[in-house]
């Protein structure tokens, strides 16, 4: 990984050596992550962006509402790292111990701040409700700390630890979106301060249809050993995901710097790749029809509407989806989509004949230009002798034409249902592009 | 929290004081956890498992693949507490350093097992493929552990670190399947050695359609301040769970103790619950259906599908699901399902009464018992003036009645795509259990 590694310095403390990449840890705080009733998002959240700056992320910690805990984890990160993240314990309970334990660890007592109580009796008098004499205690800081004005209800706020080394702590909420917002306001520059302007950030191609080995054999020996970058390999529900990490100046500098990874790597892995960055296989079928005025209807049996769903989840579908006809018994599709008996029959239910039967149905029935059918085995009951994973998919083009795929999809039911949906919508994405 | 606190041993060595509840460490290894690329779901998934078995977790902490920070986190995490878990890092590779971390940290050199060895040469024989020299990295393990039989690929192990006090450390590939194999055949044993046989049980109450202030309004008075549960409420999708842990000698205890509080907390929530533990809002509507050997179609405007594929993840939802309709362009209200287009005109698209005609017209296509309509808008863009997040919801009964149901529903799109989903299912499973 190449770190820019310009010297930084926060409230006149220099918090790390020049040339050395600064390091963080995470502090995750709260009862319900130990109990595992909770997976701690705002954990792979914070790493990220901290990644993104050029900072390298070396614990990420979990701690429940124990003050002492609490502080003994700081005093043993700040021994490691340039910069604590704390997520959680604001609150205004008395389980809210995250500003106890800084200031134990900092060595320094709470002091009241006349602002932050301000800020919150004008909160609770502008909602009409009655404030409890709890909620002041979110007006509390450590001595010495900057305050960050709150953006929901928790005040969050930065403090520099100088024993037994000088280490940046930064204590923010919990909820993610208070988190979030709070980050963009004032954390980025925080983290700015301490690992310079430089940027880095993540391209990422999402590859369809193909299996993580397979998509490693192809990616590799392309990125080569090149040390301005950094490779991995992600298995996400229907996609694998390439990502390329990639430092420079500026974010238009870096984006600049990967595209031609990007071009490269979309050519060798020859059209699997369904979109690039926030672009996914749904967003990019939504916007290919969208630039061809080109509508979409979709006749769905195993999938039992989740193709359909899916692209329904994409803000503006309705620009090109007409709808589904989702046909799960054997019966519906005769009833619903005049699929012949004398085909169920022959061929039965999960088949190529039916699923392009189907798929021109249902493309006829909405007056769609497009049509897309599937038909499959999800399991755990195997159907008509056909093993778990039998999946068909068909395509109905504007011109009439139908053209239908099939094969084994491996995994359990989610994963076949996904797969199978992924498939549909892949094949009319190729079709789309060309390609 | 009561904990049952009998003394344990393992290899002779007391792990803990008696009288004290033991307390454990979930450390997960992986440079993907601290780049922000995934999720660290082993951890939540461990702590549940020790929870329930009446271990105490006090620290979630995630470490790159890095010997020296691995074996210090170790170092750290036993003076703390009784038991370390650590997740990943046992794979065949350089970078898999668990093996060595965990030797550094006990003070031990690594050993070649010869029946691992005989297990690795001949999977790969079996497998007929070459073996890599470096695939006999998995044949070491410290001096002094105790080896887990692999169920994939990695061996695993337990070990017992006797600085600066007994901690036994149990080492577990990172691949979910495996762990979660492992745990059951192994870690069930080392944990009870550890914690006694006394079981801790989670109930889960599914609650639909109430707000989370509102249920803990409700549920915190008749769980009182009883010491033998800890209550805990979760807001997860579209549901609330309430969740009950409560500790006995075994299982069945633990059920039988837990059941009266159920059944209080589902009259004093009036229906809500949706479901209990394993059954969700989806597979409860499923069997109350096929205990009624009644059908179900459904017709989805803005929810796209959702509701039916919804359905169709639940195994065997064939016995009740026959399809559904989904007329997301306003033309396919009329086209498909014969919505008048004097009602469409009147009303709009989404109001009560379109909702109400499609949850007629589409029982009646698919010759179901009940039909189930939703439309509304989901945003980000308003309709017809209509705000985001208006809804309605529609059933139509075996007798040909319909009842319409319409809120303004909270949330970003996905939210209220899922919530508005939630509702139309929630008024079916009321009319099934006849609430």
């Amino acid at each position: 990984m190449s770190l820019a590694a310009e010297p930084g310095t926060i409230d006149g403390v220099v918090v790390r050596p020049p040339h050395d990449p600064p390091r963080a840890a995470v502090l995750s705080v709260g009862d319900e992550l130990l109990l595992g009733d909770i997976t701690d998002t705002n954990a792979t959240w914070i790493s990220r962006r901290l990644t993104e700056q050029g900072v390298e992320v070396v614990h990420q910690l979990s701690v429940g509402d124990d003050e002492e805990r609490l502080a003994a984890a700081l005093t043993w990160l700040a021994g490691q790292v340039h910069l604590v993240v704390v997520g959680g314990g604001l609150g205004p309970t008395a389980d809210d111990r995250t500003r106890e334990a800084v200031a134990a660890a900092a060595g320094v007592e709470l002091r009241h701040d006349a602002d932050l109580e301000e800020a919150i009796v004008q909160r609770f008098a502008a909602m009409g409700r009655p404030m409890a004499p709890q909620n002041l205690r979110q007006a509390r800081l450590p001595v010495g700390a900057r305050p960050f004005p709150p953006v929901g209800t928790a005040p969050a706020f930065a403090l520099t630890l100088t024993d037994p080394s000088p280490t940046r702590v930064v204590a923010l909420p919990g909820v993610p979106w208070e988190l979030h917002a709070l980050w963009e306001a004032h954390v980025v520059d925080e983290v700015a301060a301490l690992a310079g302007r430089r940027v880095t950030v993540t391209r990422v191609l999402h590859v369809v249809g193909r299996g993580e080995s397979d998509v490693a054999a192809v990616v590799e020996p392309v990125v080569g050993d090149r040390d301005d970058v950094i490779l991995a390999l992600l298995a996400k529900g229907h996609e694998i995901q390439v990502r390329l990490t990639v430092s420079a100046d500026d974010r238009t500098a870096a984006l600049e710097a990967s595209q031609p990874l990007v071009e490269e790597l979309s050519t060798a892995l020859d059209g699997a790749v369904a979109g690039v960055d926030d672009e996914d296989l749904e967003t990019v079928v939504l916007r290919l029809l969208g630039e061809r005025g080109a509508t979409l209807a979709t006749a769905e049996s195993a999938t039992g509407g989740d193709i359909a769903a899916r692209l329904a989840r994409v803000p503006g579908a309705s620009q090109a989806l007409l709808g589904s006809v989702v046909v799960y018994a054997t019966e519906a599709k005769q009833r619903l989509l005049e699929v012949a008996p004398a085909l169920l029959a022959d061929h039965g239910p999960v088949s190529a004949e039916v699923t392009e039967a189907l798929a021109a149905a249902v493309r006829e029935r909405f007056g769609a230009d497009y049509a897309i059918a599937v038909t499959g085995v999800a399991g755990p009951a195997t159907l008509d002798d056909l093993p778990v994973g039998t999946g068909f998919w068909a395509l109905a083009h504007p011109d009439g034409g139908v053209e239908v795929h099939g094969r084994r999809i491996p995994g359990d039911r989610g994963q076949v249902l996904l797969r199978l949906g992924s498939a549909a919508l892949d094949l009319l994405r190729r079709r789309l592009v060309g390609a």
